[in-house]
């Protein structure tokens, strides 16, 4: 079979897009779309249809040359990719006001992710009942792991005890965090780490912004080079 | 002046990394080091030397071979480059769980980030307090827009209103948005958008988990080519 790469050879970059995929061919599907041109899939991902054709190239040849992509079948087949085709179980630590909101959020469990237990050190939390769930201690997690067995953890805590915290996370074996924390934690060899930083996501938009508002721009950097 | 690119044509991938860039060398220079490596960059960065050396080049010739980056003077040239030595406004629309957390955040100001305003369409919460700001109604978006004049917005609404609300932010002239909806919303030519999804987030390292639980792989992809 030409046109695939083995999968460990994709990059990081493309699998990072997937779930944009994903999510823009479950809109079109329920909009009705059968059949989609890379244009159009370009337009609606920010992207260039060069581009999808060759994110998607990676995969094997889903569309044919001149008659776009067929909807439905794309989103299986890149869901199947993905491991979007399995319910996932997710553990939470730290039920601050954040972590609150994520155990509020209806957004999973339609798309496969059960939070099914949740975490905290705080004694005053310990007990109460936050999205259904009964917090428990921050020191049961190796025991809740062992007998929930959940593939993935979401760290909701402050960046001075984030480190702390998914250190002991990895330890129970999990190999995939949700990190919140505003802080750049070491993981070992193995384990995936995405964070999520509305400051840094705020700081990637300044960058353009910067003296559009009438406001001096930056003073030119001092002599390089 | 060698070594420079004009600043239009660094890759966006490229300006979405330097955030990281300067919160590691924030940390470095709070723990006292004054020179860094590529190296050790590239470990705190999970990345590569050889990545490390081809993102600052965009930059201009910040290290000396062998002799590493200096900490202070990289960080804040990395700043006043990205736009982060001045202060920026915010306003939020979308007052719900999420909208409280991201109201009573506090990890925006010390960065420069000032929510200004917060708006939300259910009469119920116009009018509260939330993180010291009272709830305006999003009717009177524009024309506090006008007055206060923020750079930027974050768009913390469900899915189906997200395309409705970003067009009305676009509308008053801001041109960066920061968008907690899952939902892949169009913007024009010059206006920014930068999404948080948790969801997309979890599904960008189920690739990389499956199967490594001892729960069987997605069944292959039907025959492709």
């Amino acid at each position: 079979m030409r046109g695939e790469t083995p999968l460990h050879q994709i990059p990081e970059v493309v699998i990072l897009r997937l779930p944009l995929y994903v999510r823009v061919l479950a809109e079109l599907e329920s909009a009705g779309a059968d059949v989609v041109s890379s244009q159009t899939l370009g337009r609606l991902l920010h992207s260039t249809p060069a581009q999808i054709r060759k994110d998607l190239s990676y995969f094997g040849r889903f569309g044919k040359q001149g008659r776009g992509y067929r909807v439905g079948h794309l989103l299986r087949e890149l869901r199947q990719i993905m491991g979007l085709e399995r319910e996932w179980s997710v553990v939470l630590v730290g039920v601050g006001l954040l972590g609150k909101a994520i155990l509020s959020y209806q957004g999973f469990a339609p798309q496969g992710f059960h939070v099914v237990a949740a975490f905290d050190a705080d004694p005053e939390l310990v007990g109460t009942t936050v999205g259904g769930l009964v917090v428990r201690h921050s020191e049961e997690l190796a025991e809740v792991v062992r007998e929930l067995k959940p593939q993935l953890a979401i760290v909701a805590v402050p960046a001075h005890a984030c480190q702390r915290v998914i250190d002991h996370v990895v330890a129970t074996g999990i190999k995939g965090i949700l990190n919140y924390a505003p802080y750049q934690a070491q993981v070992p060899d193995g384990v995936w780490v995405r964070d999520i930083d509305p400051v840094v996501t705020l700081q990637s938009m300044t960058y353009y912004l910067k003296g559009s508002d009438g406001k001096a721009a930056a003073v030119p950097a001092s002599k390089r080079g």
